[in-house]
């Protein structure tokens, strides 16, 4: 089985840059250190075609083991994202028991009316089980669907995070594909990112189930800094690591013709 | 003619969530004050099929006026993204007479020699123009396909900032939707977003061209606090912000039942 995953972050101000889209990135890295493959991220405005158009389109041709999505769950006339994902799973949006229950109970102990903007966030695509969201109200939702499980989550990052280390990454630690992420990160003076290259791709080529990038820091043509970052998984931790450390060590030793300083900046299994 | 606009950041570092998004946040803001519509951001690893086939996708189901990609211009291996994006637009890729002479300038003028990996940065989509970096090497790309300008800019931010704005904005600008864009937050205290969910809709209905977005920021069941963004644009910059004050007027009256605090964050016109 492949382990691959796609996210979805819904929001007109994430698109119009108003907001930076922090929730992309603590999702895609939460996911990479559970071992997923995550391919790409999609952020769109808040528009039912657009986004159900997306993610059907994702759903059909990348067949992901897991589409995570953010946004649209909340009260107003633009929060459609579970609008949009049944309608690319081509599902009813019904309104949920368990998720009615629990967001009435939080309305009638602050004496607050159950005004159609509130029963709306109990309305959840046809089979999907609801997601307790502890600090907010909107609750989120897990459907499972083919070989795909589609987890959609609030976008108020408090509300989002909370729900993900509660909820939705104990299940998918349990399905997941029990992998182990070791990192390094290389910071590396007086080499050129370009005569850098041609060792990165000899070491990706020589060593299976690695990923390793460059980041250039400094100035190419003048005082060239390079963060390598080298990332490799296994089902064994000591393995994951092993292997890290084999290929930190091969780019350190072709660094030789060079008048490179080399430091160690992080080493890291999960 | 319709200004719609398409973000692609690649980069695996941005899918795995290593790195937070920021050249998203910014390319869409300057495209949103450029009066573009901003629809969509696409994130994914650097893979020269994917990144094709959701280019082309875009390109052909979208018919964006302007699609920006950054990264994948450096040296190596993984550096792909013109690549892509001539296969997306079915062209072939090939050694930019303009773009060598300025990589090899650079190179020549530092006495380093001049490698595959850095003759590679030359390699542009044929017809592109290339864009002059001032701040690294890789220059960016700049296509006129059909109706579609495509600008490839690096994923460094600083090199990508400065030929945003000293080359690639002024070009936008002139061929651009010239519309002026009036901004207006207003932090209402006091008022669940659930309550104020039927306003917002009726001046979506009511006022045309029209933006309007709440943001929750206290707690819906304790203390609500809800930013509310509106923005308006119009060919006239007098007539966008008239628009966006009514708006403003509009709901701040409509919340005379509830014991609201309002203040005015902030009020802008570009």
């Amino acid at each position: 089985m492949s382990y691959t995953a796609w996210v979805f972050t819904i929001g007109t101000e994430l698109v119009q840059g108003r907001v930076v889209n922090t929730n992309a990135a603590y999702i895609g890295r939460r996911l990479t250190l559970l071992g997923f493959n995550v391919i790409g991220v999609i952020t769109l405005v808040d528009d039912v075609e657009t986004v159900s158009r997306y993610l059907s389109n994702v759903l059909i041709h990348e067949r992901p083991r897991v589409v995570v999505t953010t946004g649209g769950l909340g009260p107003t006339y633009d929060d459609r994202t579970l609008e949009a994902v049944a309608k690319a799973l081509s599902r009813r949006l019904v309104l949920n028991e368990e998720a009615f229950k629990t967001v009435k109970e939080k309305y009638d102990k602050k004496g607050l009316p159950l005004t159609p903007e509130r029963v709306k966030m109990a309305y959840l695509p046809e089979g999907a089980e609801p997601i307790p969201n502890p600090v907010g109200t909107a609750p989120g939702s897990w459907i499972e669907h083919g070989n795909t499980i589609i987890v959609s989550l609030p976008g108020v990052p408090s509300e989002m995070m909370s729900m993900w280390e509660g909820w939705v990454e104990p299940r998918l630690k349990s399905i997941g594909p029990r992998l182990h992420i070791a990192e390094i990160t290389i910071k590396i003076v007086g080499v050129p990112e370009a005569s850098l290259a041609p060792f990165i791709e000899k070491a990706v080529k020589k060593f299976a189930r690695v990923y390793i990038k460059s980041h250039p820091k400094g100035e190419e043509l003048g005082k060239p800094v390079v963060e390598l970052y080298i990332m490799a998984s296994d089902e064994s931790s000591e393995k994951a690591i092993s292997i890290a450390e084999d290929v930190a060590k091969f780019i350190v030793d072709s660094l030789h013709p060079y008048p490179a300083s080399v430091e160690r900046l992080e080493t890291r299994v999960s």
